[in-house]
């Protein structure tokens, strides 16, 4: 990964800003701009140096990790230790993470930072930099997202009637570690029968029953990338209406998919996907939006709903993921991860999506 | 889970401190005050009454789950519809989670509301209460930690020269899910060889190499409940230099438990760890705090370390954890789970902590 320049462009952009420097402490941030992957870590971005803080127990993996910047291993709070080096500086008007920092951080950071630092909003800049992925972050993504769609497929193998979901879950998650998975990018999902019927299912001590839906919606982290993929599988034989559904949602998938292209809006996205679903009156059982992007965290923007006026560009990585819930019968969400083109889109899911019968 | 009592407490609390309710939206709050385990919610607590917000992806799960309070699917921002319906209210002062709400949602919730609405920071009343577990909490806990000995047996069974550190942490995690677990309370910790000098080392790609130590940390979720429990194994035979560190390391740890006791300070059993390991001019590679409490949270006050002046008090579950890493050479870590209890504590732990070669 490059991170000098990635450090550069975000320096260039706080001059642009009129900023002095910029205090990142939010985890994916620090990973994407010096590769640190610890939990407790803060880099202040200056116009020529950056310095990385962080405590005692990430010594180790500091100096194995960190790029671009000098490490100081700071006693006590990380904030504290920061605003003690911009207190000797002449530097005065500092960028922070104003959706990633709390009412009380911040708070204590203005206190022993002192007044002669202002301290203004500006996490924007680093996600407008993360919402295009680059060619290095491309192929994580790549082999994150092949990791993630062969682990569903021992899922798949686990499905039958009577198995725990948790059990689905279990067989998944092994062989996302197997393949060399870092974890899981969220708390899998397998959502079986009426269950399947949550938007937000997480697999449970329930068992498969002996006909229904299973939602499996699961993602893998691989050297820090997350992967996304939902399928629906039906155990035992569909009936006509439920096929009926299933179309109706693989439809407004590929609608949505279709819409994807440079220049065009996410909300234009959304609208594609929804409309299949209107026409043929299923809209008010789509509870959610229809897709958000993916990177160093499972939710990034731009975020495909309503009202959403981000333009696509090339770069940014999406889901497609359209759905519909049904209460007391069942729900249906397929789901692929998309790369955003110079002529459109390309599907990054290796994964089929015709209806399988379990 | 008598979520109308800790309702009733909160209540009683906020009158104390001359406040009208209470905007709750961190989800381990949400999920001990009123049972939602989601992803998206807000409780309001008021007075005598309570209001749950959550989005139209949660309806079910919502009435599914939610205890004592009325629930309402709001469009859009969750904050946007509490303030809505705060400006219809006589009251005037409200308490948020300061500590969990970032600088740029408290702005919109500011500017939703309006000026009639003074917020004042108050998350400390809910952990408080949280820091006491009741006798509910405490069934679920013991069961979580009786699961999450079980899986690191799994892990204990898998360890040998050449497996890989990921697979080590699938097998314990697929052993955990099939015993019911919802997921890992944290990233599985699989550190062999060097790398157990890492005091988070997260399981890697890396193979365990034919001798050296073998820290394991890891933890699972029941019914939302964490454990925590890290045991270090050598592969191949000790060293004299190696036993005695490891016993070293256990010795501080059976100081620490020793030390539990109502009416002690974090601070005191932080430091009688610490001094077993300094006595032993080892305290140098001991660069973290002793422990911290668990609950719906991994990390949880009381945090058992310098200078922390919380006094334990019955019903308190906390770690024991005192490890040492030394660069190049390898790490130690030796952790339990403990009650405060009127005489003293009670390890709930139940996994032996010899050194075992392998």
């Amino acid at each position: 990964m490059d991170h000098l320049s990635r450090q550069k462009k975000l320096a260039e952009a706080l001059q642009a800003e009129g900023l002095d420097g910029f205090a990142v402490t939010h985890p994916p941030n620090l990973r994407y701009l010096c590769g640190y992957s610890g939990s407790n870590g803060l880099l202040l971005v200056l116009d020529e140096r950056r310095i990385f803080f962080t405590d005692g127990r990430y010594t180790e993996q500091a100096r194995q990790e960190v790029r671009g910047a000098r490490v100081v291993i700071a006693k006590g709070s990380l904030l504290e230790a920061a605003a003690k080096l911009l207190q000797r500086s002449r530097s005065a008007r500092f960028g922070f993470e104003a959706d990633h920092t709390t009412v009380a951080a911040a708070a204590e950071m203005r206190k022993t930072a002192g007044k002669r630092v202002a301290w203004k909003p500006a996490s924007g800049l680093i996600m407008r930099q993360r919402m295009i992925k680059d060619a290095d972050e491309l192929r994580v993504i790549r082999q994150a997202v092949a990791l993630g769609a062969a682990a569903f497929e021992e899922a798949l193998a686990a499905v039958r009637p009577g198995i725990r979901e948790t059990e689905v879950a279990g067989r998944l998650e092994l062989a996302a570690r197997e393949a060399g998975a870092e974890g899981m990018s969220f708390e899998t999902i397998v959502a079986a029968g009426k269950r399947s019927a949550l938007p937000h299912g997480r697999a449970s001590w329930e068992r498969i029953p002996r006909r229904g839906f299973v939602v499996v919606d699961s993602g893998v982290i691989l050297r820090g990338y997350c992967s996304d993929l939902t399928r629906t599988l039906h155990v035992g034989r569909t009936r006509q209406q439920e096929r009926k559904w299933y179309k109706a949602v693989l439809e407004a998938q590929l609608a949505g998919i279709a819409a994807v292209k440079p220049g065009k809006t996410a909300a234009e996205v959304d609208q594609a996907a929804r409309q299949v679903l209107r026409r043929l009156r299923l809209d008010r059982f789509f509870t959610h939006s229809t897709g958000h992007g993916v990177g160093l965290e499972i939710h990034e923007p731009p975020r495909l709903a309503k009202a959403q006026q981000e333009l696509l560009q090339p770069g940014m990585v999406i889901t497609i993921e359209p759905g519909i819930y049904i209460p007391g019968k069942g729900g249906i969400r397929i789901e692929d991860m998309v790369l955003v083109t110079e002529g459109g889109c390309e599907v990054l899911t290796p994964v089929a999506k015709e209806l399988i019968e379990i």
